[in-house]
């Protein structure tokens, strides 16, 4: 084994690795010989001096070789969708049904929420029964029941990653780019999806502040997850405002039986339809936009896509019920009132406040220990851009305890930015949530 | 206590931190509330991000604090001398008691010999008998006796730097200017140095290689030293070739002890005389530079000064008579002969590397539990623009195992760059060994 010191030095003098010191670096680490202190030296020294695209590409597939790697004959074109994290992100649970309604085969594993964004888990296991801990031959087994799963990251899957992953949180280099590309696509690889739509999000309630900086990472998970054989598209959107109305665990599982159902919500629906178009293309499920579009027109309308979920839900062992009945869900014993405390114009929303402010009663976590309250969260109406006349009911808070979701309120007021000015060029409409797009 | 995580985030993107943020991480780091990944993460984002001289300041107080401080009454004007460490470096050996001997107090604490360049203590424990790891209170009878002391390193004084600069030499973060000046100040401080004078080496045998690196370290160490109350000199002086004709711990002894009787040795005698100029001047010694050769000159041709280091040897446990019969030293077993394989001149030295192949023979150390072996070294004769014909005598290699110092005659011989065309140059007088004086 190369001495891990020389390689800490080579990688902080902007030197670039090669795969056997990569290799010797990470395989070190799991097997104990390369203790965690030097580690996250090297993790910080490649926050700064960053990695060549070849690195990244050896670092994705020493992840992958870590572990073990769950695959699909090539004739089934599995698709999923990544996304990098927002607030109300509950994208997942109506694409996933959407997209197998459509005929895509989808095996999808997530994660949990922690700081001021939720975890597509939280909300599954929001449901009554429902479980997320499957080993590959139940995940092999609900996808062919209901053409999709959605599990948890087993300790099997790419452990140097789940390992490294945990380090990073705790030392300051989550921020870099690199890392997270090789984090991301190693998982997407070793889970079998044999095509990826990324959900790039880009604004105040995200981690890439610019459009810039998300397309430098951007372009970095499609090189390299083109590199290792997967076909990938980038969806550049929107996130300075929460997506949809409600944020919080049960309530997100509520909005997408509404929203499978039929409720309005518009920017859920552009950007539900924009990913489930780019899957099916990419997946082969549909050879223009037009072909897409119509597939999901009827996927939506006919219940099939709810029918999708419904499947889903009983073959992971939950409830399937609830889609008739939300009274099913976890319920939060007091709904308070958000009333606007002054009049004017929503110039912008402070989502990552609003995310913390809902982790305060419960909605997420603080600390990767912390107790989750399901039935907790908020139901948000005003959009940016938006006249609000103080007394205004502009949204509810769900909570357990009465002074805490006081507390929340207050917080989630503080949150909307609102000028006595009208800027018309605020207002948007709900297609302006797409930014841009990676083909 | 602030979340670590935070102040390395902080760090990370080039913030300063306040004295309570620096002291939070430092003494939650010995009280071991900060794990050792999150301090190493911290130190790699001060080696990109770097210290304002106001937080090394604070930093090299948290230091001193961290553990016991040896004062001196004011009026003994103390003083002691730093060398940033070269290859034959064996200054201290003939300067402490050539200052003590002048009537200045010298309180030094040292350190140990390891990668390619050796240390004081190793140096003087190769003396039959002598110890170094006193306590204070003989530390203070030994500076009463000889006027001056040489200890290594307690585990009470600056702890906070010992475990630091352990953590640093694995995890690639060694090579900080802000952290190499807090370490060197906050010692001299707490050993009670109320005057300092750094010898600066700069060189290819030194780990600062050019002289603009090296006033930035000068600067930062003179700065620091007197924001603390220290009254500091910065002599910038040249490490392209190995200082004095010895190298080895026992070899070194001898050349001391053969200089303070008379024997010319031209590159050691300039440096010698011109820090102990300073450290004369600057403790109140000597009002100036004529003032302190005269007494410099009568401490050396008197023998005051090698009666002054018999003195202290016989205080510190070990055998005086090795002053008058250097047989008493460890002897090596084999001493084979180098010859010089081409003829040409000099142009350079790798003074690293004649570091490392005496490693390899037991004059250094590879690891910090290596067995040193007293006696091997080397005699090296040529210095740079020198001439030397194929077949010459150009030194000895001192060793115990006959093999193993074959191949250390070999690497020596690499060491030497040969040219065939005589560069006018190349060849230097012994006092072009100064490079500069920051007063």
């Amino acid at each position: 084994m190369v001495n891990p010191v020389e390689l800490i030095i080579k990688k902080r003098s902007g030197e670039e690795l090669n795969k056997d010191e990569l290799k010797s670096i990470v395989t070190g680490y799991i097997k104990d010989s390369v203790p965690d202190y030097q580690m996250s030296a090297f993790l910080m020294a490649v926050f700064f001096r960053g990695m060549k695209s070849r690195e990244i590409q050896d670092l994705s597939e020493i992840y992958i070789e870590s572990g073990k790697r769950i695959s699909f004959p090539e004739e089934l074109q599995t698709v999923d969708k990544h996304s990098t994290g927002g607030v109300g992100d509950k994208i997942s649970l109506m694409l996933a049904p959407l997209v197998a309604a459509c005929g895509g085969i989808v095996p999808m594993i997530s994660g949990r929420g922690l700081g001021h964004t939720g975890g597509t888990l939280d909300k599954l296991e929001s449901i009554p029964g429902l479980r997320t801990d499957y080993a590959e031959a139940d995940f092999r087994r609900i996808i062919k029941k209901a053409g999709f799963s959605i599990i948890s990251q087993s300790e099997e899957l790419v452990p140097a990653d789940k390992r490294i992953y945990a380090l990073r949180d705790v030392t300051g280099t989550v921020e870099s780019l690199p890392l997270i590309t090789a984090s991301i696509i190693s998982k997407k690889i070793a889970e079998g999806a044999q095509n990826l739509v990324i959900d790039l999000k880009v604004g105040s309630g995200a981690f890439i502040k610019d459009l810039d900086r998300g397309r430098e990472l951007g372009s970095l998970l499609k090189r390299t997850g083109e590199n290792l054989g997967q076909k990938v598209n980038v969806v550049y959107s929107d996130m300075n405002a929460p997506l949809g109305f409600y944020i919080g665990n049960a309530l997100e599982i509520k909005e997408t039986i509404e929203y499978l159902k039929g409720a309005e919500v518009p920017d859920i629906d552009v950007l539900t339809r924009y990913l489930a178009t780019r899957m099916l293309i990419l997946s082969g499920r549909a050879k223009v936009e037009k072909e897409a579009a119509d597939k999901i027109n009827q996927a939506l309308s006919s219940g099939t896509a709810l029918e999708r979920f419904a499947k889903f839900i009983e073959a992971q062992g939950g409830n399937p019920r609830v889609c008739d009945d939300l009274s099913l869900l976890p319920q939060s014993k007091h709904i308070l009132e958000i009333k606007a405390e002054k009049s004017g114009w929503i110039s912008s929303i402070n989502c990552q406040g609003i995310g913390y402010a809902l982790v305060n009663i419960g909605a997420g976590r603080k600390q990767i220990d912390s107790k989750l309250d399901y039935a907790a969260g908020a139901y948000l109406v005003p959009r940016i851009g938006d006249r609000i006349e103080k007394g205004d009911d502009i949204g509810k808070v769900y909570c357990h305890d009465r002074n805490q979701g006081l507390h929340t309120v207050n917080q989630i007021l503080t949150a909307y930015n609102i000028t006595e000015e009208k800027d018309s060029g605020l207002k948007r409409e709900p297609e302006d949530i797409i930014l841009d797009l990676d083909l």
